[in-house]
């Protein structure tokens, strides 16, 4: 396979088409071949069962069971955490889908600092994701915390040492995301976690870029918190309902600040008094999206019966593939990679740095081509193990090149 | 009219049908008329243009748009909530459709506590719909303040006076549903909003009941804040996003509590420091969903066509005929009624109360009828100004009569 992956021919690519073993998933998608997608890790695409499944929900469900869908409905939010809890690395119990991945950050990170009130300080990254450094901002404003911003190596990623350097036992929340949303640097969640321990901190992480990417042991990590997207490698449609972990051994002991119905012990007696079940459902809040929870239940069955570990096989063959390819055919025409060459140190994507990045992004657009682009000057290349061939990658990079050559 | 409705034939009810100006309306909807369906007040019924609106956004959008739909899809929330405007009596750009109705009454009741820091004291009452209370009692117990809870006549519902006994300048937030979820009474929006205002505090309406039942006048009445879902009256589908309202006067000065990257100036800047624009967007936090979304939106369409002042005729009309038939039919036999009996002062559903009404709901819907129970003793009967026609009313209040009568 090394061998291959080096060569920059489309028989190359097509020989490792016809060695992948995941390759029979792409006939489980709605593909359009006229289009390199490079970005089902910010929107997956369509699997081929999810609007048979929708229609389903849609006529059969909410149009003849009327209200009496929730007899089932009422059971989705941890029926489909439950099935997503084996590609975490997480128990039965310990996952659910609900809300956005904003929300859920939000609740699960004031949880945290709830259980940790005497401490005054988050640490998190600068080149995390947006949305996650905005809510940490908005809870250290209302909370008067110290945030402590890491400035790790925008490449690499933050290490142990860079979040160790911080740590001490005034720290109550470790902040990160698995897998960063634009170099697709994996931090080192098993060694990090370790350390925030060591000073009595919680860890809340963002698993987004991870979640159907990459293994990511929660349980066997000790991971106290998570949260993630179900829209990206899971294939769960366009704001698809987010998911949260929080580990059986924290559950009695942690409450989250949003008091709902949906958390409430004998949901439909109605009674005076707010009083959370001691497990999983707690962390639930208001009415779920039940369209949304199905397709997203579709998309992450296909994960699951693929598995992570062929999913994770693929993704660093896809990824090495275009890195040859970058260094072949992009690299002596100006780019330079925005991604750990080390794959044990990334993700399922890659970033090609050029200056003209945005521009170029826009002409592989017009081309057919559908990357991402990433400020100040990244092209992402998502590489989604179940749905992207590698002649489909070499069809995209070749059509970079292109651009590159005509300047 | 009055005359037809004091009948109790079945003719009657097929005239009132012939003159009804929202029969057309019911052609609109998936209806299954073995089926007597007196729960679309908790989830509305299946409008006939959904399946064909998701097909195209799953199949056509999704499917073959991929991450491009978001050109579009980005401006949905706005775009579905100035569509949902009109029947609140707001403006465009006052409402959004985001997240869940108890989330977005999370965030916005946190924005008027901030908003008024120096006042310690929320006014609520103990009928209100479970999730509120539970959201109140989680801020209250967060943020060490007092719950004023009013104890109102539990089938004419808060009045006036009961709100004006505890106003003081003490009180930061006045907070109730609109329309009770048990007995359907109406608060008095106008002179409460007014009485709260004169004490320098805000208020927060639920309107879950009142969306798409009856005319709230959200502008004209000064209302300051409110939010409510659209998978009630406004058939948006299980779990359809839930829309929230924020006077255009208050949306600069006003902030919510999770600070996420859909309420960001420029938000594909993904930049540094969370900067909210001055108006409704700031209101926004996590990634929408999309197939939710355009569920709500067929379903708030249909009742923007209709237009609220017919809907309110017909919701009042429908309740009318059913007290008629309760009277004549139900009375005699043990039940008494559980809602107002003044029309201006209930919504569109009756509550019968009956010893014995958690055994008659179930016996109800084994025949067809489906109402709900509500604890302790009531049989809520939704009558949905769209989708009800004064036959079924007839037809499901028949089996109930029956059931009466053989005990």
């Amino acid at each position: 396979m090394t061998e291959t992956l080096a060569s920059t021919s489309r028989e190359a690519a097509a020989a490792l088409d016809s060695a992948d073993p995941l390759a029979p998933f792409r006939d489980r998608f709605v593909i359009d071949d006229a289009v390199a997608y490079f970005d089902a890790n910010s929107l997956g695409r369509l699997p081929a069962g999810t609007p048979a499944r929708l229609e389903r929900v849609v006529r059969g469900e909410w149009g003849r069971e009327l209200v009496r869908g929730w007899d089932h409905w009422l059971a989705l939010p941890l029926e489909v955490g439950d099935r997503l809890a084996p590609l975490l690395g997480a128990s039965t119990g310990e996952v659910a889908l609900a809300d956005s991945t904003t929300v859920n950050f939000y609740r699960l990170l004031v949880g945290a600092l709830d259980a940790r009130r005497e401490r005054r300080a988050i640490v998190t990254d600068r080149p995390n994701f947006p949305t996650d450094r905005y809510v940490i901002e908005g809870l250290a404003a209302a909370r008067g915390l110290e945030i402590r911003w890491l400035e790790p190596d925008p490449i690499e990623g933050p290490t142990l040492a860079d979040v160790a350097a911080v740590l001490d036992r005034d720290v109550a929340v470790v902040t990160l995301s698995h897998v960063n949303y634009r170099s697709a640097a994996i931090a080192d969640l098993a060694s990090i976690t370790a350390a925030a321990h060591d000073v009595g901190a919680l860890v809340v992480w963002d698993l987004s870029h991870a979640a159907g990417s990459i293994p990511v042991g929660l349980d066997e990590n000790d991971v106290d918190l998570a949260v993630g997207c179900t829209y990206k490698y899971l294939n769960g449609g366009p704001g698809a309902p987010a998911f949260l972990f929080v580990a059986a051994r924290l559950q009695a002991e942690l409450r989250q600040p949003i008091w709902g119905w949906f958390g409430q012990r004998d949901q439909f007696a109605m009674g005076r008094g707010y009083d959370p079940p001691p497990d999983i459902r707690r962390f639930l809040v208001g009415t779920p999206g039940i369209l949304g929870l199905a397709a997203a239940d579709e998309g992450i069955r296909l994960s699951v019966e693929a598995g992570i570990d062929a999913i994770r096989a693929k993704g660093i063959a896809l990824t090495e593939y275009a890195i040859a390819l970058h260094d072949a055919w992009l690299a002596p025409r100006g780019t330079t990679l925005g991604s750990p060459r080390d794959p044990s140190r990334r993700g399922s994507h890659v970033a090609i740095r050029h200056p003209q990045a945005r521009g170029l992004t826009a002409a592989m657009i017009a081309s057919g081509v559908i990357p991402d682009f990433r400020e100040p000057d990244s092209i992402r290349i998502g590489l989604s193990p179940l749905t992207t061939s590698f002649e489909e990658a070499w069809r995209g990079l070749s059509v970079l090149r292109e651009l590159l050559e005509s300047g």
